[in-house]
């Protein structure tokens, strides 16, 4: 079981879209020379926050990506969710329903303690993304490394489209 | 990401041995035939959760798997881990080492708060997985479903080898 390497990839794009000016969209060129990274792959994750509503596609020639909401509204989990898409990591399969005394007509699902247990882990690990914000992220970022807003909003400035 | 089938399989799997005549072996047929599962399919997790030391493979004509361990020292954790290794859902590419200011002497890892925070959600999960044990699980299921100790031996008892 494994998270895909994109999800490091949209959420170090989603912080550093907080440090450029107000509403300046940044393309998948940039973002992804920012840290050398594949520019057709990331671009692939970036359409899918697009689609989830965590960034927005401008078109044109100033065009590119930018949040689609305030920092403080877009959780870690809404990222790795666009991302790792909606699909829990366990699914059961209600082996149950085909054992001695299993039905049809049992929602395993639900009456599965096997099930239920890893549901809860799947749920901790899910209350534990959506407790934290793109904005708390920036906030303790920028409590830590003072000059990482500045230094990043140079870096797009100067770099070529 | 996406748990695989096998730990599902595997923890019905250990359920199951806690059931049967103290310290009796159970074949890889029978466990399969139970839920009807295929059976080299699930004998490749039961030989993982044998070198996990989760469960213990007994040779000879009236071998096959049982736990190797009393059922309340081991949990849920334990037969995720066999199962789907060791290695932690997230793994931090520690992509700021390529970006502006980046150093190829710092571990990001540990730096790097969206790191941070991936790895605490991980460990949320491993922590829920770890708070229960086989023993637990047994208990609630006795409890709910009385019959099911006794329905459980009777089967593998009738069931041929």
């Amino acid at each position: 079981m494994r998270m895909g390497e994109g999800v490091e990839w949209a959420l170090h794009c989603c912080l550093n879209l907080t440090w450029v000016e107000d509403g300046e969209a940044v393309t998948a060129t940039k973002l992804a020379r920012f840290y050398g990274l594949p520019r057709d792959y990331l671009n692939k994750q970036l359409q899918a926050l697009s689609r989830a509503g965590v960034m927005s596609s401008v078109p044109g020639p100033r065009g590119g990506f930018r949040l689609a909401r305030t920092a403080e509204a877009i959780t870690v989990l809404d990222v790795v969710v666009a991302i790792e898409g909606r699909e829990p990591a366990f699914r059961c399969d209600q082996i149950l329903a085909a054992g001695p005394g299993g039905s049809a007509d049992v929602d395993y699902v639900e009456t599965c303690l096997i099930s239920q247990t890893l549901r809860a882990a799947d749920l901790a690990w899910r209350r534990e993304l959506a407790s934290r914000t793109i904005a708390d992220l920036k906030a303790s970022v920028e409590q830590r490394y003072p000059h990482t807003p500045q230094r990043t909003r140079d870096w797009f400035l100067n770099l070529p489209a």
